[in-house]
Parts: C-alpha cells; sequence; structure tokens
C-alpha cells in the first residue's frame, strides 16, 4: 500500500525527516511517499501559518498525480484534515489525533508536550473538535520553536523530559503524546528517562492508517465529507516569498 | 471609524450585497470597506472551499493598504477568523459568533438556520469552539444552497419560515439566527412570520465591531493571537480557475 | 436612546459612579437613567442579598414611569436579569454577561477578577446559566470589599493588578473582565500595567445595549420570557432597615 | 425534630396541602411548620414571580422565631435555596433538588414532569446549577397551570401520566419525577399507570432533612454560604397588592 | 427494616467495623445485616480487586437467604453497584454516591479524601458515570493504604486532616466525603480540625437507604435494571487462595 | 505475534466465530488464541452478566500460561477492562473503544448499533468513561438478542440496516459500528444497504493491537494501572450452574 505523508511546513528537510520517521514505523509493503507544500511557512507556529499550511497541503495532495490509499496529515495541532477528507474517499489522518487515540489505549489521562505556548490552544482546540480532550490531561510547552527542536537534540530532550515528568506529577498524566511532527524519533529518550509510555504522532497515523486501509474502510460521503459541490473555483498558487 | 467586511466567497455581486447589510446596520459616521477574496470559490459550502476561503480573506486583508478599525468576515460557519487576529490588532469579529452572542441575549436558547445540511457541522464545530454552543438549541438547514438564496426570495423565506417554526416548536429555540451571509435584509420576513427574534449576522457584527473599537479594545497579543513569528514565507496567490 | 442602569446596591453614590461610567461609555444622543433599589443591602457581597437586590431592581423597573429603550442590570453575578425580561419588551443587560462576550471577542480565554472570595461562586454559577463559561479560564478575588473599592484605588489596581497576572500567567487568561460594577473606571490602569485588554461589564453592557436597539431586536416573548400570567399578587416595599 | 416547610406561593391552602404530604414523609417525632410568604404570587409560575418567591420565603423564614432543624423550600425550580443556606447554620433542602437526586438512586435516567411549558427552563437551570442534570433524561410539561392542578384531579394524573408514558418511551427516562410541589399524592396514581417509580419532592426533601439533621451535618460556612456580612440593610415587606 | 451491608472486601475485622459504623447511623428499628464475600482481596485498592469484589458481593447477596429491605455496597469507587440492582427490586445504595449526593446539601463543591493515589481515577469515574460529578472539586490522596488505616488512627487523621485543608483551601471544596469504607467514624476528628462538614459514607447510605423504603421507592425495572433474562449461567465459588 | 481474544460469553460457538473474524482481519504472522471463560453467562447482556464476564475473562488470562502480545476483550459494553490491564504490560484492547476511536477517523459522528434495548446504558457508559462519547450519535437497539444474531441472519441483517438507517437519518450519524462481537462478518452486509462505512469492533481491536504492539507500546504502569498490590486474595473458579 502507498501512503502519502504530508509536511505542514515548507522545509524540505523536515520533510525527510518526517517520511524517515514514518518508513521506520510502517509495515513491509507499505510504501511512505512525502509531499512539501508549495506555499506557506518554513515552520507553522500558529493559526496563520497553519491555514496556510492548510491549503497549501490540501491543493499539493490534489496536484499529486499517482495513487494512494490513504494521506497522513503531518502536523501537531493544524488546520485541514476536513478538508482533505471531502477532496479524498481514502482515509485521512491527522497525527494529532493519532497520537491521542493511541494513548487513550495505554493509561487513563494522557498530556500532549509541544515547542511554543502560543500554539498550545491549537492543539486544545483540534482535540476538542476531534472529541479526544476528555482523557486528556494537559498541553504542555517546551519552549522550544519548531525549527529549534531540530538543531539541539540533547536541549530538545531536556525540555521535553521536564514538562513531562510534569504532566504526569502535576497533571496525572499517564502517558505523554510528542506534540510535534518534528519530534519523531525521540519517544525513546522521553519515555527512558519518564518511565511512562511516548506516543510518537507520525508513527501512530502510519499504523491507523494501514490499518483502515487493510480493513477496507473509506471516508464516509454521506454528509460532512461530500466532495464539493461543482463551482467556480480559482485555486491558489505559491506566490511571493 | 472604518470596517473592513470581507465576503469569503468570490462573488462580487455577494459582497456587494454584504456591504449594503453592513452599511444599513452601521452608525452614522462608520464607514464599510468591502472586500473580495482573489481565489476560492464562487460560494462557500463545505471545509475545503471554508479552508481556501480563509486563507484568500487573510491574504486578502495583508494586501489592503488603507487605515481601518476592524475587520468583519462575514461567513457563516467559516475557518479563518484566528489568523485574521493574529495578523491584526484591530478586533476582528466573525458573523457566526456575532450572530449567536447577540441572540442570547433575547431568548434562552438560539437556533441558527442555514443553507445545506452539508455545512451544519461547520457551523456546530466553529460555535463549540467559540464557547457559545451551550444555548444553542439547533443548527438547522433550509436545504437551499448559497447561490439559490439570491434567485428566488420567496422560496427562501418559505424555507427559513419552515425550519424556524420547527426550531422553535421541536427544539425549544427561543431566537433565530439566520446561517449566511446571503441571507441579510430576510430577518423581518422571517421575524413576521415566526413572533421571534432574529438576528442577522452582519448586522450584529457591525455593531460588535463598532462596539469595541468605540470601548478602545482590541485583540491580546499576549498568547493565541501574537503576531505570527519572523521566518520564511512563501504567500499564496490566485491561480488557475 | 434611552437606557435605564440600575445599580444593586442601595448606596446612591455608586449609582452615581455607576452612571457617570455608563455616560462616558454611551454614544452621543443615549441618555443614561440610573436606578437605585428601595430596598437590599448597601452593597451586595452574597446570595442572600443579590436575591434582595433582584426583587429591589425589578419592583424599582415596574414603578419607573417614563419611557425607556433597553435596561442594564449593573450587578456583577447577581440574580435577576431573567425576571426584568419577563416583565419587559425591551433588551435587558447584565454586566456579568456582557463583558463575558465582549471578552470572548479579544481573546482564546479570559477571567474575572472580583472582590470577595466568597462570590466567586455566583459569578461562575451566572456564567454557567448564560452559556458563556466554556472560554472562561477563571475567576479570582481581590480580597477587597465592594466597599473599599471605592476608599483607596491605589490599592485596588494593586490588588486587581496582582490577581490579573495570575489570572494571565497561571490560569492562562488573555483578556480581564472587571468583575463588579463598582470597578468601573480602572480598566485603563489595568490594561498598562499587565498589556492585556480589560473589559468593563458597564462600558460593555451599554454597547451592547446600545447594539440590540438600534437593530430593533426585543427580547423573545415565545416561551421562557413571557410575561407573568395575571394572578393574584402581592408586591413588596420597603420595609425597616 | 422540627422542619420548617416553606410553600413558594402565596396560597394558603397549597401550604396546608404541602404540609400534609410532609407529615405523611416525616418519621415519628419530626414536626412539619409550615410557612405562607408574605408576598409575591397566588402560584409561581416563572421568573418574576420566583424572584418575589424566593426573597419572600427568606424574609418569612427570619422572622419565624421558634426553633427548628431544618428548613425545605417547596417550590419546584425556584430561586432562593442559596440565600437560606447563607442565612442559616441548619440544612436547607429544595424539593428540586430532593426529588433529583432521590430519583437517581433508583434508575439510570429520570424526567420531570411539570406544570407549563414556560417553567422548563427554570427548571432544567437549577438542576444544572445543582450538578444533577448529567442524567436528567428530560423535563416535560403537561400544560396545567400550578392552580389547575388542585381543581381536577383526574385530568391532571391524565395529563401526567401521558407525559410520563412519553418520558420513559421517547427520552429515556425510568424514573419520573413530579414537579411541582401541588402534585404531592399523586405520585402512587402516576407509578401504577406508568409502572415506573415516582418520587415526590416534598416527600424526598423531608427524609433527605431528617437524614441531614440525624447525621449532625449542618451547611458549611467556609466560604459561599457563610452568613451576609453586617451592613446597611433594607429589608422588603410586604406591599400593595 | 433489614439493610444488608455488604463490605467489598474479605476482611471480616472490618466487615465489623462497617457494621458498626452502620449501626450508629441506623434509625431505631433499623437491623442492620453485614455481609462479608466468600472471595476477592483482604483489602480493595485497584480495580482487579473491584472487579472481584463486585462479582463477590453479587454473590453473596444472592445467596442470603434472609427478608431484606434494602442492600448497602460499602466500597469506595468500586464497581458493581449495578448488577445489584438488576438482580434485586428493593433499592441498592452505593457509599461513594451516597456521601456525594448528601454532600452536595451543604456545600457549593465536596472534595473525597481516599486512601491511596491509584484508586483516584477509580472514584472519578465512579462519580462521572453516577452524574454526581459536577460539583466535585477534587478526589485526593491521604497515601494510606486500607489496611493501614486501621493501624494508627492518629497518622490517619493528620493525614486525612492534610488533605482536606488542601482541598478547601487549593480546590475550594466546602464539605470533605471520607472516601473509604474504613474510614467510618473518623468524620467527628476531621470536621473539628477543619472546620468544614465531613460526610461518611457509610452513614449517608443507610439514612438514604432508609429514605428510600419508607418512601416505598424500589429501583426501576423498565430497562437498564430489569432482572437477567433467563438463560445458561455458570455462577462463580472461591476458589484458591 | 500473538494476540489473546477473550470472548465474554461462555458458548464456545460464539468464541470460534469471534476467532474466525478476529483471523480474517489479522495481519499475516499474527496468530490469534481465542479464550472462553469458564464461568459466566452463555450470552451477555446486562450488567450482572458482564460484572461475572469481567471476572471471568481475567481469571481466564490470569491462568493462560502462554506468552502473547496483547489482549483483546471481544464484549461490547462490557466491563473488566482496567482490571486486565493492570494484571498485565502488553496493550489490552476493548472491542467498543476500538470500534469508536476507528469510526472517528471516518466520519464526523458515529452510531453504535447493538442488540437489546437493555444495554445501551452499559455502551453509553463504556463510552463515557473511554472519553469516546463527544462524537457518538446514538446507541441504537436491533431489538435481537445475542443468540438471536446467530440463528438469523437476513432478520439480522434487516434490523441492524433499519436502525442504522435511522441513525443516519434521524441521529445524523456518518458511520456505523456494529456493537456485540456476534455482528462479526455482517459490516458488509450493512455497508452496502447504507452506503455508510461500518466498524466491526472485534477487526478494529486486532489492528489497534497490532498497532501497538508494532510500536512497541505498553500499558502505562505509573498509576492507574499498577499490578495490584501484593495481598491476600482468594481467587474465583467455575461453580455450580
Amino acid at each position: 500500500m502507498r501512503i502519502l505523508v504530508a509536511n505542514v511546513n515548507t522545509t524540505a528537510s523536515m520533510t525527510e525527516a518526517i517520511a524517515q520517521a514514518a518508513r521506520a514505523a510502517a509495515a513491509e509493503g507499505t510504501e511512505i511517499v512525502p509531499i512539501t507544500p508549495a506555499f506557506g511557512a518554513e515552520s507553522v507556529e500558529g493559526n496563520y501559518e497553519s491555514y496556510l499550511a492548510a491549503v497549501a497541503v490540501q491543493e499539493a495532495v490534489r496536484d499529486y498525480e499517482g495513487e494512494y490509499d490513504a494521506v497522513i496529515q503531518a502536523g501537531y495541532g493544524e488546520h485541514g484534515r476536513e478538508g482533505l477528507q471531502e477532496l479524498l474517499e481514502v482515509p485521512v489522518v491527522d497525527i494529532t489525533e493519532a497520537a491521542a487515540s493511541t494513548a487513550m489505549y495505554l493509561g487513563h489521562k494522557y498530556s500532549v508536550v509541544t515547542t511554543l505556548d502560543r500554539t498550545l490552544p491549537l492543539i486544545e482546540d483540534r482535540l476538542l473538535l476531534a472529541g479526544l480532550s476528555a482523557r486528556c490531561a494537559s498541553v504542555r510547552a517546551s519552549g522550544l520553536s519548531v525549527l529549534e527542536l531540530e538543531q539541539d537534540r540533547e536541549r530538545t530532550v531536556e525540555a521535553l523530559v521536564r514538562e513531562s515528568v510534569r504532566a504526569v506529577e502535576e497533571d496525572r498524566a499517564e502517558v505523554i503524546c510528542l506534540g510535534c511532527g518534528g519530534m519523531a524519533g525521540l519517544d525513546e529518550a522521553v519515555r527512558e528517562a519518564t518511565g511512562v509510555p511516548v506516543v510518537d504522532g507520525v508513527a501512530a497515523a502510519v499504523n491507523i492508517a494501514q490499518s483502515l486501509v487493510s480493513m477496507g474502510l473509506k471516508t464516509s460521503k454521506v454528509r460532512t465529507y461530500a466532495p464539493p459541490r461543482p463551482k467556480g473555483l480559482v485555486r491558489p498558487v505559491a506566490g511571493t516569498s
């Protein structure tokens, strides 16, 4: 089977890192096809950039000409999943939701540890809409930006562990979700330091996408995710940077 | 004071109709400046189109070079308000929320009567995120598309009245919100037929925007709506239709 | 237009202060008519006194013989708004709700900073019933009584700023509502010290009342706020002090 | 032990009927002392009248000079219980809450069947504030006014049974609460016709009051229900009818 | 009347202590019949043991051959109440729910102070399902195991007081529920040290059971608690220890 | 990998049918080991039987001596998952939750169609505790008992389709979950008749268990699901039938 994995950032090295994490999680016989949006921000950290990413990913997926069995939107707390679901019959899996629904099988409450303080409300809002917030103990910020995550792995792990421990002790979380596509690969280090299960959204999403495909399940077209109606439409393209 | 009123559809005649409704509601001395997005759908009726609209409106507002005191996003149940709030210091008012918060001053529960069945979840989701759903009795569809609304006013009023009466009698609503920017001007007819107060979102938003400006209140920049951080960014522009 | 502004306390100097705040917020052409209840407490700080105030305000409004276009109940977290809505066709606006619905246009979460610890549950209950609590980060007490507020403005501002800062930093509020009619006029000082928007309920209520009137909206009479049915009734009057 | 049972209506015959129901439910050795408010409505059916009742009951209880161990407020969906709790150390039991908390021991969901449609929101609001609404299947109106209840017992039972059956079959209730102090004594007839347990609020309240007294439990004075602070206060008395 | 009081632990001395507490709370003429389960854990402190207790209590009650008017399940936060309700027509009262519904008559919010940290989610889940969590301020652990409670009364009271004070000051509770059947008799000491009402679940359950019986109320058999259907069934018995 | 699949009923033919469904869903290399409980009901349809099943499955799993990587509890709306999680380090997946979390990836709202009316509250309660009820449109009963499901496949499909269509049209579900382990294999027929995706809980659970194992994720042992503490314990065994 073939799964499109859409980075929400325009940074190609992040696309590659996400693809690598997806491949590490994929079953034998699953091909991961990474996609980078043609416009938007080099790192998505807020609503304006997130909306840009939603549209850029939609257009990139519409323009992709190959066959595929599922799509993963690899941004944490980002807008856009519902639009992809309208455009496609194949399942669409958002990594925020994938991490949450996976974590709920492992403990009574879970927390998300993410990047900047300003992105917390976005993640909380996405979990609320997804109906996955009832068992969310907290969403916590490490204080590191998306791009900083890549630059200093040691400092990143340290910050993630610090907030994870607080989530477990103060917020009563029993599972930690790594709240950024760029944190893929850090789960093992955080698990070792905290002693609780750590869920990486990209790995979780790959597994869920594979499961949906293997069960032959597709997006319901009966109402919310019916295809857009035929009408006059001007699509956006990359403009000035 | 000057208020930008952004249509979410690319149809210029709708922009004009919305502007007219806004002007009818505006206080003396308030100038209404209508904006039409450069890309997206001629009528927004679903998530894919709504995300396009969110981004098209954001870019249109960024490109607008004049001065203004507030922005109204004149789409019902649409994405995008949060992005505008990051970009701007002046208040941003969404008509979905404006209608709801206004209706809550007039009765114990309110209902929204809108266009197509498929758009109900979008409106419900927007009200949930806005924290305005606790007193929402129902969101009901008239079955008419956005473009049909304009073509046959009699049939439109008939459909709106039919669903409004059901909302009042079956769902126990006491106030009706007209759930589409294109329904501006129909409030009086529905009120007469149903006997309950009817709120038009555009008028409500103009009043709220004026109020916020007159109180000197601006968008909080302390966290969620802080300005986007400086970074590499490719902005979208209108592409092929 | 003429707006009745009802103080909930029997202290005439507070009525005057509230009226002044209302006038400062009112548009040109809006006349503010202050009302002081004939019985009840000199300062309302609890349920017993709040119920007295509810009834005293109702009777005072019933007894008022002039014309008016809207009524504002200028007590924070007080009972009584629903009774006035039954008695009147013109809109009734409670300052607790006015502050909250206004704050929700300015940030992701808001907090209320009020007087005594014991009044917090009253405010929380009013926000819950009004359907405006989903985005309330916290209600915090300054520890000052209603009457103390007037006596030492410096100490009052200091206490309000202290709790506002905690609300922003610990409870993640992005907007502050001043939780007492007697705090009118302190918004600017708190805004300067905290850097977040500060909403005064009296000013917010005046603006909302003006908006409702200008849109021609009245209280729904279809169910909850239908006029009291004709029946044997003994009205209360001021008794012994 | 002695329990004050406060009617919320000014109709003395109703006070007597409620007292009789309370005595029928009381344990040996429990004395029931009925109280009729000095002002307010002959039958309470809405917010304005309910606020009057709240204050009239408070003042009547304050004026009562004998000893007593608990107070029951015998109005369904009425305001005022919190004010009494501030005034008194002895337990205060509202019949709306007593019926609900009792019903929850008997079935998975309960419904309330009451008088007029317009009073439904009052009951729903009281249950919400009391934290007892999660297992409330519905609140339904018989369409009979408080005074009609007394006039035609047969018609009353018929209307109650009709709505109770709908509550069980359509709303999935498993227990019925009789939603009016004036329905005392009708529980057996409704139970026989519907086959589900039927709870009378007055009987439930007497039992709960007796239980609290026998356990030596009193109202918490630590915060919300602390006694009113000493201050200037003008109490209301009965005025013109 | 006769009330069966089922200990959930297999420790006979705890059965006796619970029976003693029940008798102290019972009215004259109420006979308390204690039951100890034939299998399960000597002290129940987690889900596995709680499920064992649920079944052991069910079987013990089924095997009890005498007459009785009500059953109390005397375990805090334990599974099993619904099963007993299916088996029996007489009322079944769980002490977790009895304590909570009693506490709600005494203050605006209540907290539960219990044994080990690991049992908190069980209690929270039981309160959620019972529809009694809306006014629960917190569930706190003393850190003492069930068996330790009995061994050192002084240390137990000290730990309970410490957490109760935190519940009142930090979580804003106004009433404390003692969250373990084995804490019966400690209410007075905690009340004296904290100044807030303290509810013992066993006493509360006895009073509620008595009340239900005296009102002639039985478990609704219309749906959820209908008797098990006749079918092939192998019942469990005590096996190896 | 090896997955234990525990039937909750004592009927061996059902164990076989469930195992067959599990094998059909399993990936190559996954071995399905079915388990039948030693005591309990031949078909579980209520709380009493469900508690028996919970304990019987726990004991059966404890007694199973082989190696395995995950456990599936194949009863819809049954008690017991939390107890297994305490006993084991390997993941435990309940089919009620598996179906729900899977359905949420395919549509905006899902419904469950199950057997008897009396089991609806059990399923609703399980979904509430699991934090998966926010997007549940309804739980509907086909009116068929567990054993009837097997006897007449045509009638079963007809009943399931009838309720599924109602769920989609009246309750606005977009996905259907088959709410009984014994409905495995009927998903295709229901999907064809209704046009919406249909999720079988056994297949969903197998996929989720496989995913958790392949990601190396285990049950969190930090609090709620810590192993039972060492203590005196009498385990139950099968007794008389």
